[in-house]
């Protein structure tokens, strides 16, 4: 049986600052995001994988790493893991490009093409590439886009149809079984159910 | 066909105040709050319901008849729509209840169950009854709980599960079909697949 455990990265400075960003190197984790990583991680420990695997943004990169003490397993960089390429938007405040009525939520459709950022469809076939090339039981560490856009494409919602979906920082998105299903959507804690499928 | 538009309220004093409540009279929307409940009525004009069916808790009401003036329908009451019995944690900030590392997020299981309030799986019962009991198709304006409840119904995942959904004041959790499934989670756009259903 195959199992993804997809983990946003802890809090970052851009999160605090509401910036857009898919630069590599530039972004770290708040003290806060260190925790939750943590906190993540304690969730984790005894759960056995196969890997785990990192986009190799900072903020990702940074909250694998705390999160392999938990586990004892090298991280490894895999790039169709990282951000959603931002286009005309890196570097931006969110609530540049968003209706106003719904300040700090999701750029989604026409707003998205403008800026020339990466297609819905195009996050969600990365990210699928990726998991076909690690059939195991495996921790992807990631951001909230390309979560939001694989657990989009297991629930069989477009992008706009699946706008009501927040993925918190250091949450636990879960796609496993055969055939693979969503099983947990941005969780913070993990249920006997679902550790049942990494033990 | 049956078909359910569930309309979360628009934005009242509550939320920006980050207070819970579920009295029924002492909370009003604020003026973004009844724009966002006009911006969704417009996307809404020239589909046909058989009913507007409402929370009796104020700012759903409220919602409700904005939204009335946009189909042409009178707002019925429906008790079993109104907010999530809070219990203990009525009146209070959220965050008096909540892991530190994740404000403004949700009150769920054990902390639920401590503070008396009602469960996620009478609150999903409920929200069924009510939809058993309006065969037809129908808007249902209600709140962030109810609505997280039966969408996590009807995506197999529970309260834990589906941590990752925020229903945004005034989005659409669309709710159609035979058998009934989850079509739209807390959208703020109708597309036309949805639409036509609707038509």
């Amino acid at each position: 049986m195959r199992g993804y455990i997809f983990i946003r990265h802890g809090e970052s400075n851009i999160n605090v600052e509401k910036v857009l960003s898919d630069d590599v190197d530039h972004n770290t984790l708040t003290d806060t995001g260190e925790k939750q990583a943590e906190r993540t991680g304690e969730q984790l420990t005894g759960l056995k994988f196969d890997g785990i695997i990192s986009s190799p943004i900072k903020r990702a990169y940074d909250t694998a790493n705390i999160i392999s003490n938990y586990v004892g397993l090298d991280v490894k960089i895999d790039d169709r893991l990282r951000e959603v390429y931002l286009g005309n938007a890196n570097g931006h405040n969110i609530n540049e490009f968003l209706d106003t009525l719904y300040p700090n939520s999701h750029i989604t459709g026409k707003v998205r093409d403008s800026l020339g950022m990466e297609t819905w469809e195009h996050l969600q076939e990365r990210v699928k590439a990726c998991m076909d090339d690690y059939k195991g039981k495996y921790i992807f560490v990631s951001h909230s886009d390309p979560i939001r856009a694989i657990a989009s494409y297991y629930m069989g919602l477009s992008e706009g149809e699946s706008f009501g979906m927040a993925i918190k920082n250091a949450s636990m998105t879960v796609i496993a079984r055969s055939p693979l299903k969503l099983l947990s959507l941005g969780a913070i804690n993990l249920d006997d159910k679902i550790k049942s499928i990494f033990s």
